[in-house]
Parts: C-alpha cells; sequence; structure tokens
C-alpha cells in the first residue's frame, strides 16, 4: 500500500468518484474486491469491458472491469422501498488501466447523483449511506 | 403471445418504463431475453436479488432478476466517449412477480435519464438510441 500514497487524490465527477493507484490492474482489482468486502458489499456482477469488446467487436481496449457491488442490507430497503429500484442496482465500481499502464484508477459511482432521478425522498438516507461506504472503500485501496 | 395483448400497457417513470406480462416470472425471463437478442443486446450479468436476499439475509422476497444488458457497439461508442461511463453500464433490465404471481412485471431503465447525470451532450444521441432498442425490446416481449 505505501507506493498509493503519493496517488491518494481522488477526483470527484458529476456521476462519481475516482483515484487512480500505482499498481497494476490484477492487483488494483484484488484491493478493489477487499476495500468493497470490508465496507460489506459483495461483488454480484462482474464484467470485463475489454474481453468483450474484443469478443463481440474485434476491438483492442484497455483493461477494464465493471464489478456491480452490493450492501444487502441497503439494497433490500431500497427495493422494499420502491420495487423498481432493480434498475439502478447493484452499485458499480470500475477498474481500469491507466494511460500509463503501471497504475490503474478505480472509480465509485455516486449513489446520490444516481438516486436523483428517482422521486422517492426516502431512499436519499439510504444513497447517502452507499456513499459513505463506497468513498470509504475507495479511500482504503 | 396472445394472453399477453390485454397487459399491453406500458407504464413510464422517472428512471424507466415497465409493463406487466401475462405470464409466469420463468417464462417471462425467457421472452425478455429473446427481445433483448432481438434488439442487439446480450445479458452480461444476471441477479438474482431473491435468492441473494434469501442467502445473505434469510429474507423472503418476490422472485426478481436483475439483466444487465449491453449492446456492444453502442457501449464502445459510450467508454470511447467517457472512459468512466461503465459505472452507467450495463443497461438494466428487471423481471419481477407480480403481486398476482401467475403476472410478471418487465421494467427496463431509461437510458436517457440515466445519462442526464453526465455532463456530455455526445452520449445524448447514444442513449435515445438506447433507449429506442429497450422500448422496442419492451413491446415485443
Amino acid at each position: 500500500m505505501e507506493n498509493a500514497v503519493a496517488a491518494r487524490t481522488a477526483e470527484k465527477f458529476s456521476y462519481g468518484m475516482k483515484r487512480e493507484i500505482a499498481c497494476g490492474f490484477d492487483e488494483a482489482v484484488e484491493r478493489t474486491r477487499e476495500a468493497l468486502k470490508t465496507e460489506g458489499f459483495g461483488v454480484l456482477s462482474e464484467i470485463r469491458m475489454d474481453e468483450k469488446l474484443k469478443e463481440k467487436l474485434g476491438v483492442d481496449f484497455r483493461k477494464y472491469v465493471i464489478l456491480g457491488a452490493c450492501n444487502p442490507p441497503l439494497a433490500h430497503q431500497a427495493v422494499g422501498e420502491e420495487i423498481d429500484l432493480g434498475l439502478l442496482l447493484p452499485c458499480n465500481v470500475i477498474v481500469y488501466e491507466a494511460d500509463d499502464a503501471a497504475k490503474s484508477v478505480v472509480s465509485v459511482i455516486d449513489a446520490a447523483a444516481m438516486m436523483s432521478v428517482v422521486d422517492n425522498d426516502k431512499l436519499a438516507s439510504v444513497a447517502g449511506r452507499v456513499n459513505e461506504k463506497l468513498n470509504r472503500a475507495l479511500d482504503a485501496i
């Protein structure tokens, strides 16, 4: 983890938060899974975008994975509150190679921004708790 | 398909569109997969929410699946345009038991609503094309 300290700068954008990590792709994915687990998120889906794009379109793309992270109690509360909310689940966390392939980028969804498209105030507190956990996970990688 | 005609009424909501289908859960999932395939979407992830909630929390929940649908050329265009867009992929389509378990509900994401959280006008046309395809799929189920 020591060599990641210099890169510990998170960048917020309109639908997420990301950080460059000073390690290669595979290690970044492993660290991300660990950090998510510590915050109570299981990874329910894993999509290797680069491999799918190669397979389906024959194009080369940087290593890129979409992890579908789910905290079961919060997901249960969300779909219990609004049955169609599964359309916005799980919470995505992506890991991809940086332009310098010795580094990686980890990016987490902003659940509150996502929830802004839903007309349901009761979900705001759920989104807030999801964001706390995801941001803590991002910080711990 | 004949017995679905009476239920052929789509309901639009702030982040998606849904229809009640006059068949049970398993058949609805199969029909949904077929309709998505016809529109060029592969299903890259499949999460059985009810099974996960039972396994992790011990709670009973109606049959409920989240299908992660991806149209490779449009997904490629989207991540090529904006590298973090994988946070909003794949496009979710959910199928769940209606209150009357002899019926099912199929609900598709509104890609344009999702894209509204992204500050990138170039993605609006991609979202529009995704929505056309998803809505045609929903209509065909």
